[in-house]
């Protein structure tokens, strides 16, 4: 892996949704010297502004507008690179020009690990979609006979980042990333989102409570300390030369 | 890490699990220089020694012994310690004392990871048997107040390596570890099995079929290869800082 | 809540379901004076009309129009108020109108809570098609975005009503309506589906079963008396100020 | 229901376990007129007391002595009544004459509804095993041969509370109750943990996350405010007049 | 197989447990030439005798004959052959003893295949106990090395019949076994448990559902007419030459 | 059944799925009398030809070509009819006129059986699209309404033959089918598979595998013999005159 630059791709159904629940995998992996790409399919531009719609006058233009600015904001804050496709959200909608394009994206970057919504999550249909998106492109990225001559991808581990409601979800994470390090850059991404200012705050015990959990999970007695985490759900087995 | 050496701990229900299901893991450790302690709570004299009890005049303490001297030849080969606790099996019963004994050992051991056998088995009652004691004991062991004054453990992962019928366990492979480099060992290991040879078979195969999966798993266009693989269920999260 | 008159929704997919599965709770709450409104998605004329495609010249304009009648009857009796959409079944098939036409429906209704199939049923898609309708429409009649200046709706709860086979369906009952008091004239509303006289004494027996449930779950030492219930599975947890 | 006063139980494995987990419920219901019991079946003293551990000269009957005083303090100030059956921890063992004790209670008792660990914790095996007693007094108890003559019970509503790690315990929640009104007091009780204020401030988060999630399920365009909630996993189906 | 007697065997938790849940089971293959042997472990004298327990002067040594009374006349009328072990209910337990009692049962037996309850059940833990003695002991039955020299036996499938309320027992049918004619011999067994004469109406409902629902799994376009059947949950795979 | 020859589908997405997977099913059905029909879908033109794709100037009409090739010489070896649908792979996408065609196999047909993939399967979505346009098709031919006129069909059980990681893919056999008697000729069939040698292997170990498994289950000490077997998982009930 040496001198190659790694890569990693995050599929977001909504322009904030990378902000939250991966924003400390982008800024830790950037950190490391990763190329972060993040692709944002809607600006949650129906569903997910509530604050700009009681906002007189407001039109889905200007809303569209001031969501991709707040996500571009958090997106050079973390150091991710952020693609709009504007696909529309509540009901998000997918047909195979936009699954090429991702594969496109695939191909092209050849992500080490993928991040994408919840398989499941009855809160939120486009939130799976995006997922079923980012697995089915990935496996057509895999396939020599798509357009062939370009190169294959190998097979980067997908993780589910965190829903809202996780139980309700099936959403079991098996994977802590540890943000410390990171924790303050990823509070500034935060703090982009201007209209959701509640959400700072859910987000915040979010990582605390996973913190906590994570060290739980090295044990108490360890040197240790992570005070922020982020709980992934990795969807294929590892392959280790250790346990 | 540095200068101490690693451990780990491998509780095993009868005598030839160890070989069959974590042989790989003992071999591939030991290897890299770690200290692998097997405990095996009986010589599966009843339930896995039908070759043996076939011969004329068979009793209880000849099949023990020849199962003995079977698995302390494979756990010499893999380089592991082997302790011989004969508890009894089919049925196996486990009371507080063999409990604290184990606790002990984690305490004593320290281990950076445990194998055990699956949750669930209804093939096999003495299997998940094992494993509980092998989780309840790790928790025991991380009491400050069980035995004061004895230095705690911290929260090393267990794994269940791999049952016979792996659908009717529910259990699913999350980690796949690459034998490759240490087949030749575990293979010699499993034919110190000798009234079991149609196992021998059947466990290399095991291993075939988990390496093209593990290959899989890393993608075809790997460069990396993978023969032999042993699968594990990994039953607590990781904490990692790279995804 | 006080005068305002409350309303729930019922989402069908044929048009006898609501019937069968619903009923008692249909008239059970327009006893209570709440309005209650019904979308027939289909008229089950291709897969569920078998008695009137056996009779000479049957056609599906025919079919359609006593199936329609005898749905029309149910509703009268039990009081709901019924649409029907038409839009075809084995296969259903749904598009972004119907979606929009149904969200439509939840802002006009405003319901307090909802009724549909079980998300999953191997032996009928147009079931758990016609559930996900209601869900996914609920969610795009929550965004604020959608249609801005229309009444946003809450979050009533949504139910799965009873599935044929239950258990192949993974649905659970967490909650039993006891619809002893409205049981007669559910009844009388299954006597109107001429064709289907088999199924008549099927969910008496159900509504029987499901009786005996309901008071063994509030202790058969209860001097409550309950004959006929109906089950249910409420999809997203209660919000309550007593356990 | 009318004058006769209304009775919960809580069983508790150690002896903080009521306050983190079910202290909101408590404080509600003793708020409402309600007599809430508690059973502490140990104080946690082996496993869950490591900073008493840490003081020199500690002993197995000062931290009991030292965690009693908490839980009672805490126990007080939420307004139920507490008993410590001091049976030991970590392990838990129960044997027939505990769980008869625990029948006589339920029947002298005649709880409303019943309070106890998640049925699953692979973290902490004390805790179903709580549930587990919890759940076999119970059927004990509605068993009319079980000491023929005394008052047998109904079948009161047995409820999870929030485990540490939920995904890990498959612990779904599907009962938010709303604990604002009392939030103030399980605070306090909380405090009384004087060996823990790490979890002050983990639990504190905890209320919150399902504060939002309670809200969420009413619909944010709900004007209730709800600050603080406790989430809970009901067990067996509720019957209901409306749905 | 030809000339040898084909046998089953049913553990029964309770003494009518086996009427209701296999008495057609029972009935069915004693008419085609087969030897059933019930072992009942207890009379449900203490949980389900309620009837008996509210007449005056009742003891528990005349519920128990007055239960065994019962069991007998229908074991008669099935053509079943019972034994009442008397091992006590609410709470039932085994030890060893009863385990090996039940061992040598397989291996005098020989049973072609095994009935006994759900895995699970919340509202009764008799009933999960009463099969795990049942799967434990076949699994020791096999074992060569349990007292070495008697015959030990084949892989019998075990089923769980049906329990009280599927759903919350995660008991989901895989076979149903037509008792259309042997119903009329299912019912006068019934009707021998002169106490529990609501049940009589609930398990034929039960029958009359699971027959319709085997009728559905054949295809309404079948010849084949069942109107009665019972539901099997098979536990380990059949092994077959035609799908 | 005397007379009429039984028929059998199998919906197979890629040109190659049936002969691994159900090439013994085939085999085994056909030399009993059976007509077994088998769709392929795709020729796995795009995602399962690796080896073609590499050899230079490849087109995707030369791939297709060379894969129906070695499929029909598969069929032809295990007797089955084979027809090529051509709707293309990876992604496979389906619509209503390719459902209605299916539907007209189903008619025709009248199978007493049905063969296709897992419901799920996280590394390939055309496999859970091939199994659900089976079973949609299955749905829809039972309706009366559809295409009045035509002879419907009944209920026959659809099977789930075995994908790669059952274990990733929820895929659970309940049923094993003894192929020892046609391994030979299933071995010729793979072996048309020119492109995919490493399969050969793999699949024949797959075979071996599930035999001793099903010579497990019917346990060790039967005399009868297996020595290859194909797994399956029925997704319906059976029902049955003996357990």
């Amino acid at each position: 892996m040496s001198d190659i630059q790694q890569t990693a791709l995050v599929v977001s159904a909504h322009s904030a949704d990378f902000v939250w629940r991966a924003g400390g995998a982008i800024a830790k992996h950037v950190k490391q010297g990763w190329r972060v790409k993040i692709v944002c399919l809607s600006f949650g531009e129906r569903g997910e502004s509530a604050k700009l719609w009681k906002q007189q006058g407001m039109t889905l233009g200007r809303v569209k507008a001031a969501r991709q600015e707040e996500a571009q904001q958090a997106a050079d804050i973390l150091g991710g690179e952020v693609e709009f496709w504007d696909i529309g959200d509540y009901p998000m909608r997918v047909n195979d020009e936009i699954l090429f394009r991702m594969v496109d994206i695939y191909r092209e970057l050849q992500p080490s690990f993928v991040l994408s919504h919840s398989v499941k999550d009855p809160y939120n249909f486009d939130h799976p979609l995006a997922m079923h998106l980012a697995q089915e492109a990935l496996v057509t990225a895999q396939a020599m006979g798509h357009n062939p001559g370009q190169k294959i991808i190998g097979a980067p581990p997908v993780y589910a980042f965190e829903p809202h409601q996780t139980e309700q979800c099936e959403w079991i994470p098996n994977t802590f990333l540890d943000i410390t390090d990171v924790w303050e850059t990823k509070r500034r991404a935060i703090e982009c989102m201007a209209g959701q200012e509640h959400l700072w705050h859910y987000y915040t015990r979010v990582a605390q409570q996973r913190g906590v959990q994570a060290k739980r999970n090295i044990g108490i007695a360890s040197k240790r300390d992570i005070e922020y985490a982020e709980g992934y759900m990795r969807l294929a087995p590892s392959v280790v030369d250790t346990l």
